[in-house]
């Protein structure tokens, strides 16, 4: 997390972002990355049958592996609104593309905020203009303010490291809150470098990353129609030809961020108080040890009781008998933190468990189940579920 | 719903209900339902692979196709409780057979309560005599509630028929309230009947009448260890063999007592304040119309906008978008009761989610989605989830 907004972007960067007027709140709303020169691009998107226009339209232009600028707009998730909602995704890059001298598939476009209501094209172009006039080196935590929806803090993450000899550096920001889970979520991740890079190598990193990251968080089970996390590098680290070591490096730099920033959005979850990291070992295929993490940190009694501090052992049981995955209850461990309350799909007593509640209290704790099926594990990063995500949901809209 | 206590079971059963010790409340935990003559019975149980002790139990027993008692308590799920738990749930039922004269196999055994705790053998085993020595031929209602846990009102239905030109009943009791979902959840119901009727014809009929109540319901998509539906049917109706039209008769009363005892364990739903049916036309497949229901009918986010009273028909599409079905988002159309607010997967503007909005302010509404892919159809009973859910939830052992 970072307090300064005067942080300096990676060069060859700049961004910017002003009110337009699309939030209730009439906070910034709307954001313009753009790099200076040429650079590779890679984005994910949501698997969601129902995508948002933003997310059509980003994908055909992002299919050259190159792009220029990312602008993205809260408050309006330009979602379920047909071919008027796709012209004006379309509209928005050309207005753009137009202010900046770029071609409008160089311009990447990203929405997010409510699902079914019409883009007002009046003030995003209104504000296209003010964005592309206020572009600065040091507007990178502008930019993610400017994507907030109902986060409750900034996301912002930043690697600094070697390839080829030269210094490069990864920052990258990001939104979520609600709607997070595996597969994608209304979040939207904006990654920044200017490591060179070759755009097939740009997409392998992101999709290895995302997968280790953004697709191993759960809030609420729910996913989107507008997720992308997008990745621009601009070769200006003049790094040369990426060596294998080199690309190795750039990984792990991209793997931290995409974590912290995974992190950070469950730690933000609507609601959220708890951060638990759900961790299957023992399962009988790679599918299993996945698919257990992710029914037991989607499951609400599951969530509910760790909101309770309760460490209700019994759930998670069941939550995991209903995964399909294989397991035989008699041979189940269960551990909170170090403290393990199941041992061969026994309890092992109030002492346990009231340790295990203790650990509970904290903001932080692992649940780690021991299937001994196999040598497969996984791990999902989930929050609990509390009042406060009710408050919030039911009255997103009013 | 019932308010008397007084109702004259079907003739030929008794019922009792008694204060074991077993829920914190002190209040009656254990209950016991019992023939007088043979009966013939069926039973459907979780799908959950983590199956408590009285499951494995009462498979075993009802495999005959005949039973004479069932015995239930509430307070502990004897689930996830090993070797010893089956021991115990094996001597529950040798007790009550040697207290009324039947064979063990004759007894089936019903638990509800918290996972992972031992039984209390010392309280069962002393409320055995005292359910036998109390079995009154008013008795249901009491079992109803004995049964109950955090359901806030007692479940019982009745349906009165015809078969062979003779009367015949139906009644019917359950509990349900939290981790209810397709597939069965921690609810329970036993039906008691004096038709005349063969094993496999009531087995047929038992399965049928589940198919399309209990496991078209959903409170908060969490199934448990401990579901069963249980009917005994004790022939004294004397209707001689069963016609194919009477099959027809008892099909149809078995089908209306466990509709409406799902319908009252759904608007029991924990914390629920709304009962909504989900209905979705047009489906690609039998598959697609279940799936998109149940995906719709489980999302927090979809139940959260029930609560707040929001037509937010964006998170809508989402789910069904998430759910794997077969869609073309141009083509979809959403009402609210009889109001459409999506058509061809447009919003239908402001007055329509307004009026749309006034339908949510009833305790009971639909919500009808045209996929308009194909002809088949189906259902799911949900209701919303509101800051109560969780209160319950995280409160729930402590």
């Amino acid at each position: 997390m970072v307090d300064s907004n005067n942080i300096a972007m990676v060069q060859g960067f700049k961004a910017s972002a002003v009110a337009a007027g699309l939030k209730k709140n009439k906070g910034p709303d709307m954001t313009l990355i753009y790099s200076e020169c040429d650079a590779t691009a890679a984005g994910v998107f949501t698997t969601n049958k129902v995508k948002a226009a933003p997310v059509l339209l980003t994908r055909e232009h992002i299919s050259s592996g190159r792009a220029r600028a990312i602008v993205a707009n809260a408050g309006n998730a330009n979602a379920c609104t047909g071919a008027p909602g796709l012209d004006n995704a379309r509209t928005t890059a050309g207005l753009v593309a137009n202010g900046l001298g770029l071609r409008p598939e160089d311009v990447l476009v990203a929405s997010t905020g409510v699902i079914g209501k019409p883009l007002d094209m009046e003030l995003v172009s209104a504000a296209i203009p003010k964005l592309i006039g206020s572009l600065t080196s040091d507007g990178i935590t502008s930019a993610a303010m400017a994507i907030m929806t109902t986060d409750s803090f900034l996301k912002f993450s930043q690697y600094n490291g070697f390839a080829g000899g030269n210094p490069f550096s990864i920052q990258a920001v990001a939104k979520g809150a609600g709607m997070i889970m595996p597969d994608m979520a209304t979040m939207l991740c904006f990654i920044i470098s200017d490591i060179a890079i070759e755009p097939d190598d740009l997409k392998k990193a992101l999709y290895n990353s995302v997968e280790k990251s953004f697709n191993r968080i759960s809030v609420d089970g729910d996913t989107s129609t507008n997720d992308m996390v997008l990745v621009m590098a601009n070769g200006m680290a003049r790094n040369g030809r990426l060596s294998e070591r080199d690309f190795r490096e750039f990984e792990t730099g991209l793997g931290q961020v995409t974590e912290e920033l995974s992190r950070m959005i469950v730690k933000d979850g609507e609601g959220a108080s708890k951060l638990v990291d759900i961790r299957i070992k023992g399962a009988d295929s790679a599918h299993d040890a996945i698919n257990a993490a992710r029914t037991v940190a989607n499951s609400s009694l599951v969530k509910t009781a760790f909101y309770g501090q309760d460490p209700n052992w019994g759930r998670i049981m069941a939550a995991m008998g209903r995964s399909g995955i294989v397991m035989d209850e008699g041979s189940v461990d269960i551990w909170v933190n170090d403290i393990r309350i199941v041992e061969d799909g026994l309890g092992k007593g109030v002492d346990a468990e009231k340790r295990a509640a203790e650990m509970m209290t904290l903001e932080k704790f692992t649940v780690t189940v021991d299937l001994k099926q196999g040598q497969y594990e996984d791990q999902v990063v989930t929050c609990d579920l509390t009042h406060d995500y009710i408050s919030i949901n039911a009255d997103y809209r009013t």
